[in-house]
């Protein structure tokens, strides 16, 4: 197998400066790599795309170092094993794990994770059973600790984080408010998902609507968006709010650097908290989270929705559309399909 | 005693624009207003003068109302009871209590407390044993919650709240780091309140020098002043930092609106919080933390330095030392003297 397949790859080759686009990758056909001892070869089905590979790009300190320039570009996926050199992975397993931008990843044992095709279609853990998921279950219960008759705001509420968060917050007896860009999403998470009220960032004024849909403030807000409406949802928290810092889409393609909320005296004047984390945090419990995901799921109290692109070399402009507000729930770039 | 003494008061007649000014306030010369049942006639002694006053000046909606046009200005004040009105207050007693900028103040007897003028200098009372002490008190160790060992950043260092701040952590065994204006507080933090360093914001680099003082980053950061040096601060985060809101000096007199922590993503990605609170949250522990307050500086451990101005008609100038950063310690008008 290793004298007869290519692989073909995606290498960042510049730092992006404003959105990234085609030139600032390369796209190599290289030679499959064999697995080391302890190493598998995995066939990449799917990939992920996700908001954070912007920041992956950037140079400097993160929570993770950044992409090196000439490296594959950084990526979660989901694929088969086709050549294991460690006893404890099978070939034909299927395994999920940061595969990274390519047809075939040869990755260590230890750094994936199996699951089971037979239980969900394999975007969804890339999704709702993956970090989006993870990310949602903790990021909510965790970091805003939700209670019965709360009102909860999420941005980005048709996105992978925002609708689970959501849909995770109604099974808590919350009521809840999106905020999504166009008619299509709000309706898609009030009828489809069951939120209690969605605004239209694109077309409606946020401020009023959601003094409309939160007339005593709002408890909890998760923001994966920044700028505007994260300025928006300050001036009207409620008292002891929990504001989770998750993501700040609307600020990562920016040339002029982040716009700081200026409305952040409202965590003094509500004796207020606003708290950043990332999924990694909760390694040691996505078991928990994945189960109760799972049950949820199963129960359909949750319902997951990917938009699966095809072609791996339609990476770069696939991407963009999760910065344009293009995608509808999780995104996924489909490289070899089942 | 009715028929013949006056009261003078300083009434709130604009709404200020930038910078309180003396055409913003009315120098009333009043009738005293003889106590009705359940309420006290109090000499006022001092004034407490702090940057929340500046607030408590605008319209809107806020933890507290806004002093309303015509008003008495609020202010915290210590003074001694000239006639009761209520049998669980004596003549004779020393009180603190919201008296507002006044000479006498008729208030009800439940909402003053009573303090000995033989354990503490009056000013003490408004500072360390005061407000500026709870502020200090469970702000740091309830919000900040600071671990032996870290790494402890305040802001106003020299004033009121972050000179008590500092030294509470230093004696919960934290390393501390004061921000200050000019060398002499600097010096003062250092060699009078026993911080680990000082950084002298109008003349060395925050940022570099801070870098130099917390080479594993930021644990705690508490906040008084907002503007660039909240953002400097949050550029040096350690992971799981967390930064307390106490007040934005910096930007209460703004005319353009509140600048906005443009690094608020460094919360994002060292999963570090950012909360704010105000002291009347803690009201049903104050007297846990006056006994610690008072524990420390009788035992030597905290030093409290007030910076007493004369003269109740000198209230609208004096208000200004605050914000101009030349107050030193905890800022106290005279008003009639002990």
């Amino acid at each position: 197998m290793k004298s007869t397949l290519q692989n073909r790859q995606f290498r960042l080759i510049a730092r992006p400066s404003g959105l990234p686009k085609r030139s600032d990758f390369d796209l190599v056909t290289t030679a499959i790599v064999a697995p080391g001892p302890g190493e598998v070869l995995v066939r990449v089905r799917y990939l992920s795309l996700d908001p954070a590979m912007r920041g992956w790009m950037n140079e400097g300190k993160s929570y993770i170092p950044p992409v090196g320039l000439g490296e594959v570009m950084r990526a979660g996926g989901v694929g088969s094993v086709v050549e294991s050199n460690d006893p404890a992975v099978a070939v034909g397993a299927t395994v999920v794990g940061l595969t990274g931008v390519q047809e075939y990843a040869t990755v260590k044992a230890a750094e994936v994770t199996r699951v089971d095709p037979a239980l969900a279609p394999l975007p969804r853990y890339l999704g709702a059973l993956g970090m989006p998921g993870m990310t949602a279950y903790f990021g909510l219960l965790d970091i805003c600790q939700p209670k019965e008759g709360e009102t909860v705001v999420v941005s980005g509420a048709a996105g992978a984080v925002g609708a689970l968060v959501g849909q995770i917050a109604k099974i808590k007896g919350c009521r809840v408010v999106g905020i999504a860009g166009g008619a299509e999403k709000c309706r898609y998470v009030t009828d489809e998902l069951g939120f209690d009220a969605a605004i239209d960032y694109k077309g409606e004024d946020v401020r009023e609507t959601l003094k409309r849909h939160a007339p005593k403030g709002v408890d909890v807000y998760f923001d994966n968006v920044g700028g505007e409406i994260l300025d928006v949802v300050l001036s009207l928290l409620a008292r002891r709010a929990r504001v989770a810092i998750c993501g700040a889409i609307s600020q990562y393609n920016n040339l002029e650097g982040v716009e700081g909320p200026k409305n952040y005296l409202s965590l003094l004047v509500n004796s207020a908290r606003m708290e950043g984390f990332v999924v990694f945090n909760y390694a040691t419990r996505y078991g928990e989270g994945v189960r109760a995901m799972a049950a949820w799921l199963a129960e359909g109290r949750i319902k997951a929705r990917e938009d699966v692109v095809d072609g791996l070399e339609t990476f770069p402009e696939t991407l963009l559309k999760l910065f344009k507000g293009e995608n509808f729930g999780k995104l996924v770039l489909r490289v070899a399909g089942e």
